[in-house]
């Protein structure tokens, strides 16, 4: 295995950088412009970044919780200006950053990333100066640390991908989900580059098709073959043995392995354990919140509903038509064939191999 | 139940007439305009007719069913005015009528409807002026059997609505898919005329949208509280309980229950399956197609890639993406609760009650 994840990591190299910070302030691919353009927003105050997470300038769980991490040193830097008393400084920049960890609900990396900033700054022995400098470089490793996370990922899953696989995938847990690489499609890029037969089935993702908007556009990009289908389709082609193994991403995770990911996720996974198909999450270990059961318990976000009725500016159903639009669902533990972590895969009983890898 | 039956045969109006041969045209709504607009559209020629059918500005088994019968009355409009000896002209109208159950592959209902009309020109002994008012008059006759058929499925079907039910439906099988009424949402009209506390969850249907563009629509014009969704939320809300039976109509029905209906419906059985609630289909026997044993016969229109990559004239993924475009997929018998026909509900073993009923 180690010489699997040496020769990977060495020889796939993914084009994307999703967000990065600069000196001062936060860069970052705006994921609201696909597919026609592909352009970059600099967010240089806390309560942009905080809009930014809100309306999906980025978006996908590791990607908002670094979000998150950058938030916070721009409202530190803003902070700055306005209180020379380190304590005052610090009660203001706590507030800030736990206003930031409301910007998305379920999504549990978004808490974590914002955790790791609030602790440096309850624990820093710093000055005012010090802590941001500490909040910046803090940031940074978080980046970093993602797209060594996400390789890490890839490469065990790379072991479970068969030969000239079909690999279904829902939504977008890509490069542009994360820093880079991803987490479902970090496990496709490594498998890739062990063999270039595979492809990648891509669900569109309605309603706000990030599957054919995002996945299709960065695979494309990094010449890795996808076919686009619509939602309802996944059953019709796993019937015809058109595809191996369904791999997907996680917004949170609870203690039992219970998966809550993007609106259509849990109609996969039913789909596949109807075919005996086997249905992987890929997550980084900052994704599985111990503290939460069973998904019960996760926050699901309800979404405005013009996701649902307007598509391209225009609408697609009558004016004033009853609509519900929850973000996310949650897959049941029994559904899922292994968990994906930097770590290694877990498998079944999750509620005793997550405990044992915490 | 015949109590039932007169009472919401006379207490539930439909207001939508979906398609009317008028004298010398055929009139009906053109369905490529909703959600902007409701209007009609004359067809006066054959090749009219074929390109309605084909480009879906009529469609719905039924109502294309119709339109075909439709399609060769104007065949026979024009050739009369071309052949003045009726042997050649029946001859023409033949091959024509042949073309007309080409336009669309998948519905058996417009092989049926066309086959009841060459049945006419093959035994009539009237002249062509003959011929040709005997054609007008089965193609008005097969239109008002279809709106009494549909009343019939309907009060059937309102047998097996529970109180107060919440309905899925998936794509349109409605008045705007026949004549009139509909055969799925026939049973939400007969249902909702003993009931007027069920309510109707719409899956969007991509990717031509049919349940946003047209049940919300319908059931909206009508009265009938309806909410929509996107196709992959159908298990989120039928394990939240919000759901209790499904309810879709059928392109073509084979010997052994397997029923052919719009991509996604598919999915939706094996979630509705999953979580043991009933999933009915409703047609007309007409729909059944007898020569065919099982499912996997059945043809499945590959169509237009556009359908997927484009929405309301806008890219929604790169250009030169990869698509596959199946217009059907089969539901199994095994996931199929009851058929419900104008002569009664049909149930499993269906090899055997499909052979009784005819």
């Amino acid at each position: 295995m180690n010489n699997t994840k040496e020769k990977t990591m060495s020889s796939f190299t993914s084009t994307i950088r999703t967000i990065e910070w600069k000196d001062t302030f936060s860069r970052m691919v705006d994921q609201t412009k696909f597919p026609e353009k592909f352009e970059y927003i600099d967010i240089k105050t806390g309560d942009e970044m905080f809009d930014a997470i809100r309306t999906m300038i980025v978006r996908g769980a590791p990607a908002i919780g670094i979000a998150g991490a950058h938030g916070i040193v721009l409202y530190a830097q803003e902070l700055e200006k306005q209180y020379n008393n380190r304590s005052e400084f610090i009660d203001k920049l706590l507030e800030k950053a736990q206003y930031m960890k409301t910007s998305r609900p379920t999504a549990v990396n978004l808490m974590w990333a914002c955790r790791k900033q609030i602790d440096i700054i309850e624990s820093s022995t710093s000055d005012i100066a010090g802590i941001i400098e500490e909040l910046k470089q803090n940031a940074v490793k978080l980046e970093n640390e993602d797209i060594d996370i996400n390789k890490r990922i890839g490469d065990y899953g790379a072991e479970v991908v068969p030969k000239g696989a079909a690999i279904l995938t829902h939504c977008n847990a890509g490069a542009l989900a994360t820093v880079g690489y991803g987490t479902a499609l970090g496990v496709v890029r490594s498998a890739f580059a062990k063999d270039n037969t595979i492809h990648v089935f891509a669900d569109e993702t309605r309603p706000r098709q990030q599957g054919a908007r995002i996945t299709t556009l960065e695979l494309t990009k990094d010449g890795i073959p996808v076919t686009l289908i619509t939602d309802g389709m996944c059953s019709y082609f796993m019937k015809k043995g058109m595809i191996d193994m369904v791999c997907v991403g996680a917004d949170r995770i609870a203690a039992n392995g219970d998966t809550a990911n993007k609106i259509g996720t849990y109609t996969v996974a039913i789909a596949a354990k109807y075919h005996n198909i086997p249905f992987y999450v890929a997550a980084p270990l900052s994704t599985i919140d111990t503290s939460i059961k069973t998904g019960d318990d996760i926050i699901i976000e309800e979404r405005s509903h013009d996701e649902v009725t307007m598509i391209n500016g225009k609408p697609i159903c009558p004016e004033g038509v009853k609509v519900i639009n929850p973000g996310f669902d949650v897959t049941p533990a029994e559904l899922i064939t292994g968990i994906i972590t930097e770590k290694g895969i877990l498998r079944p009983d999750y509620k005793k191999s997550i405990k044992e890898i915490f």
